[in-house]
């Protein structure tokens, strides 16, 4: 007495980041190396990815949503708020679709926040964007690498304005929001470890009182509604034995470099940048827009970009977007 | 026409730790792989020493200063005040004998912080003890591995308090004691890396603005007195960078946790912990006083210790007192 499965939405959106980085460079390598994979549909100005897939001797991308038109003056490596609006019409584009159920997955190149701020769209970045776009829902920001998941409770705030931030209800949020993250990209029980703020955890109250006032009393409550938080642990530790995610399937974060040194240290290339709480899933590459080297050739003719992260991007999205049998369906 | 080199002092001297710890172990291991090496001198109840090398079948050391007796009936794995006074006892004593020169350098074995409390020494660690008995010298705590060094600016501090402690003074004169340490330690202009406190290293005064206005004009200040001190950098990939020591000889931490998350990453058994600003060269192991495993056998009935960490900072010890000609010695 089952109903008939609706039809599964195979693709993944990928938008083009600042066209004056190195978005389109990587963006055309990945379509490359994983079109045969994946259902891939490329958001942004279709004649500029040709002029640069002829450029550089890639394949043009099949599936394009032609969005964000790009003047033919551009300059690569500079930032133009005509770039910076593009990519922001493109991430508007995606968005939607993915909010329609019209995309499994979005996954986004690398944008510059001042050319979309030179283009009057002033966010600190994809996240904050998505998340309005949403509808305002809350967000968080997951790192995940093959050895490694981490959950930033807070981000872009100077160190004593993150610490003012944290409270209860922000972390036992964050941890509400990872352990559905985790679930629907199939973990079935979630072990979630939390980092104290303060060295060896505050020590009992003697290195500060975060933990004993904030943190153990959110993982109380995160493990009232059926969530397996532990800690707080002592932040120089927590995430080296969490390596390898034998043990520990994510780590919360507190503030920015604590979640971040640890995952920067495991390498820059097959970092992911995921965030959890939309929607839909959204994933990008750990690294930024590159102006440094966008456009430029190697000896061979090849591009110099590296594609691994956004590679690792796509594939982490279509691994978070399976379709998997709903919970209640085991249910009698 | 240069006067008869004084005659060098080569011996090592090596405290006992915590009696209730792995101490006793790991200094009778580490005496048992080094002492073909070095001229180690053993800082310990005698007595203890030589029922602990009979149980663990590990020879008995050649040198030892007979200080800090211990009782029959202690306990192993418990905290102490008996096993806290004779600790203490024996860094008195061996901080002395470095202090007079009659030591090149001095290695300590983990000891108990509570268990000194409990006998009336009231110091968070040997870092603050060594401190005091050399006259209350500035000092700081450095981490160093084979591929990373980290000097922190404050170590055991709630976070609030260590961002509430930076300012200009203590930055340079935590450039300043790097800067010597390393000198001493045989690197003819060492390369310094500061470390940001701020995500992103404040981003430009975006996101905090401590990087502007207290570790600019430090880094700036010791440019002046000839360090060569670089930053403020992002805290998330200053220590990666730094890996393999091949471009910066140190990385300046601004708090705990920045620089230990990246050296406890490195491994645990490899980490030495090193007290620059004293007056003689002071290394220890990057571990505690291991309780849950102090005293336990394995099948083979050897002792479970690990001494690797305490190897590591006897070598340190050594490679870091080698006799070196003075800078002066080279002048007209």
């Amino acid at each position: 007495m089952t109903a008939p499965e609706p039809p599964r939405v195979q693709t993944i959106g990928l938008t083009l980041g600042d066209a004056s980085g190195i978005g389109p460079e990587i963006v055309l390598k990945a379509c490359a190396a994983l079109s045969a994979e994946f259902d891939l549909r490329v958001i942004g100005d279709r004649r500029w990815l040709a002029r640069e897939a002829a450029r550089l001797g890639l394949p043009m991308p099949v599936a394009v949503d032609d969005v964000g038109r790009l003047p033919d003056d551009l300059q690569i490596g500079k930032i133009d708020p005509r770039a910076g609006q593009a990519a922001w019409q493109a991430i508007v584009h995606g968005a939607r679709r993915a909010q329609a159920g019209d995309l499994r997955a979005l996954v986004t190149a690398p944008i510059s926040k001042e050319a979309m701020q030179a283009a009057g769209h002033d966010y600190p970045g994809h996240t904050e964007l998505l998340a309005e776009l949403a509808g305002r829902v809350p967000v968080r920001m997951m790192l995940a690498h093959d050895s490694l998941r981490v959950v930033l409770a807070t981000i872009h705030l100077p160190l004593r304005a993150a610490i003012d931030r944290l409270d209860v209800d922000l972390i036992l949020q964050t941890l509400l929001i990872t352990d559905r993250a985790l679930r629907q990209s199939g973990i079935t029980r979630p072990r979630i470890a939390v980092a104290g703020l303060n060295p060896h955890a505050g020590e009992g109250g003697l290195f500060g009182r975060e933990e004993i006032d904030i943190i153990a009393p959110a993982i109380a409550a995160a493990r009232g509604q059926g969530v397996d938080a532990q800690g707080p642990y002592a932040p120089d530790t927590v995430f080296m034995r969490a390596r390898g995610l034998q043990t520990v399937d994510a780590v919360i974060a507190m503030y920015h470099d604590q979640g971040l040194i640890p995952i920067k240290y495991l390498g820059l290339d097959e970092g992911v940048n995921i965030t959890i709480g939309l929607p839909y899933v959204r994933t990008s590459p750990d690294h930024g827009t590159a102006f440094d080297i966008a456009g430029r050739l190697d000896s061979d003719g090849t591009g110099r970009a590296n594609p691994a992260s956004l590679i690792a991007a796509i594939r982490m999205a279509a691994r978070m977007s399976e379709p998997r049998t709903p919970q209640a369906a085991a249910s009698p």
